[in-house]
């Protein structure tokens, strides 16, 4: 129980064009305006915050198929991916500040990138795993696992801005938690390429302590290797974090959100967290809003080293009278 | 994982004559007007609304000792036993959207005519078990069981309307889910019975997982055989269903109540449901009275064939590029 | 299943000097405006109500160190003591209502003084263990344990109006039950006296039913014993009960804060509650401090035989027709 000295480095990417609903793009200023830093080194992290990415505007961003804004998305995922990967060989965990999900790209392949083996725990009511091919609505936000995989490389069309992508992990390398609104065509690629998944159906059933059992007997089955945890605050049940753009009732409660963190945390091999999808613009007071963005801050702490029954230094010593 | 092909026939009973609160003869068509049948059709179903009854008014239908509208609602049940007898003729898991809970007194009696060996899991904050003689309030839809099991026949009184009806089920056909109401005289019934329940005390102590397989272990404990499910939507908690006549705190999330759904849909034998006691009157704002319909919606839904880890067709194919 | 026949007394302590916060005085009279009595002897207990004490204001309360009016505090707890025992000598199970969370002082040591061997489950968000010396607030009600673990003695500094506190709990006496909000200097103490601790992370990992489990097998694990239970209306969620001074997002559903009562019934060795932290001006709304006035006495209801699967009197008789 000694006090984690994790050494943690964010960059915040605020991005919305992987999907429609304008306001995602204030999720990481929300986030460390309500004091991220600080209490993360108040738990006896040390931080470096590396500041939001800019993103230029991209000209004549046409339709791909189906997929909107490939452009955009394309290249601020390689920007994010640079970046990503700079903090990584800085030797911090990367905590990327979202933005819309399409930022999973980026993350995850510059994650990849300084860290070979990578495995990913994708915390999510959605699979985001659509082809640009299969997408019924064409926003990226619901395709990011596709281009990730090796096992999909094939069903994957040529796109401009995404000539830079080279799948990074396989089916085998991937997790779900907290599944419960799942396209058909994601259903068969799940199940084609047989992804260890834990709908909500299976959190009902099995609990979300034995769920993180058998996610970490999963990840870890050949040899422990460092984890990417992407959480999508839509994994939490709308009434803890209603400000997202695609709330879908019967969620994880808040705390089994953050006891999986706390686990993530305590396998010792978290090394990039995404955590992606807030939206002030979607809550409906600011009850909601702040609902929001505290669930996400207290899922951070969480990863790192946050626990509820406390923690004190080692050093400590009790006061005499 | 296939998709599933239920054929579903609708019943409509606008019927609230079993209790005294205005509104909940809505249901019916508040329940359709969120998009029940073209849902169901749209995960796979064949759907047959028959539409709703029309139940003529009862002159005269004075109290027969404390119990409340006898006439009323022994012919209102007369009507929806034929009806029921007729759509499970036609070949279909019948749908009864009440309505009060008095109307299973009909739709148990009329699937039983066409289903021989049917058994109940009744899902309800309350047991709904009293006899016309034990009922503190005289509502019928605390009593229908009474009338419905073998062994209670005796202590049934000779009452106008209920001529026609004969018990179809013994004490050991039915299971409860969900209670947390129960009056004194009626936790005599259920013991002095040895009927199989299911208090939130013991959803607590098993979790909803075991409670469904000891609920599937006790149904089906001689022989597989048709499942009527009676869900009363006060069974939920009132913060996922406020908008019903009589609330009870420390209810089933809406996660334990889609699992029951699930669970009694992947038997493959659910014969008839019940779906009661939605009252848009009781709603305080539009956001209680639509919470409880998505509710109750979505337990029909995952009735038949609707599952949170997703679900495709067995002839999908891939888009390639 | 027969009626229980609990014989109870009933003190109020309007009282707020162990925190800031205004407004908890008022709980006494709140949770019995509810109905408290009614209910108990509605469900066959015997009652008697021994009214609120009354506490003259004491002039010159200055700190001691950083400890906000010792005097005050000490001697309510003082006054508070003598009622507990007199109500043990009586014969009763004794209920204190509170009040702020210091009470516990005078009712354990009180106790104690009339039940040799007795133990404490502890059901707070909040350890309540910081001493004089390392507490951050120095307000007592986040002390009080510290004053009565045998362990702690020789941290205790001398204070005004606490020469008469004798303690009278060891460490292994003492289980808690839903924390999530534990200072560091607190989290060395439990650890140091290894105290038994159900934080809110061991509640998802087990699940309430074990944790009770584990609960009674600590505190009985040589010999069964009285127990006196702690309850701190903070343990349970803040979406259950918000009306109260420190509310911690993650806490105990009402169902989960129900069946710790349920069980703590069940061993026939319940000897005194107190129920504490109910504070109406903390909440925003009428449904806010009704549902925590609610949940209060539900507890206290389930200590005292109320269980949801219901109840009968052994000498019933069902009524013929
Ligand atoms: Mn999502
Ligand atoms: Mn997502
Ligand atoms: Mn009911
Ligand atoms: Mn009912
Ligand atoms: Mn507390
Ligand atoms: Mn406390």
């Amino acid at each position: 129980h000694k006090r984690n000295h994790h050494s943690v480095g964010i960059i915040g990417a605020p991005f919305s064009k992987g999907q429609p609903r304008d306001g995602v793009e204030k999720g990481p200023d929300l986030i460390r305006s309500d004091g991220l830093v600080e209490k993360l080194k108040g738990q006896g992290c040390s931080v470096r915050d590396y500041g939001n990415l800019d993103f230029e505007s991209v000209p004549n961003d046409e339709p791909v198929g189906k997929v909107k804004r490939p452009r955009a998305v394309g290249r601020a995922n390689e920007k994010l991916a640079g970046a990503v990967h700079a903090i990584k060989k800085d030797g911090h965990t990367c905590v990327l500040l979202g933005g819309d999900h399409s930022l999973a790209i980026g993350s995850i392949l510059g994650h990849a990138a300084a860290q070979k083996d990578l495995c990913v725990v994708w915390v999510d009511a959605h699979a985001d795993i659509n082809t640009p091919l299969t997408s019924p609505t064409g926003n990226i936000h619901g395709q990011p696992v596709s281009y990730l995989l090796r096992e999909l490389q094939s069903k994957i069309p040529v796109m401009p801005g995404f000539a830079w992508i080279k799948p990074c992990i396989s089916a085998q390398d991937i997790v779900y938690i907290g599944l419960r609104d799942v396209d058909p065509e994601e259903h068969y690629i799940l199940k084609y390429l047989g992804i260890k998944t834990f709908s909500m159906t299976e959190v009902d059933h099995l609990g979300i302590a034995k769920v993180m059992e058998e996610t970490c007997d999963h990840i870890f089955s050949k040899v422990k290797r460092p984890i990417h945890l992407s959480y999508d605050i839509d994994a939490l049940d709308p009434s803890v974090s209603p400000a997202t753009g695609t709330p879908v009732v019967g969620g994880l409660t808040y705390r089994e959100g953050i006891y999986i963190a706390e686990k993530i945390c305590q396998t010792g091999l978290l090394s990039a967290v995404d955590m992606v999808e807030v939206n002030p613009k979607r809550g409906r007071t600011e009850d909601e809003i702040s609902s929001t963005v505290k669930a996400a801050i207290d899922v951070l702490l969480a990863c790192f080293g946050r626990v509820r029954e406390g923690n004190h230094s080692l050093d400590y010593r009790m006061p005499q009278p």
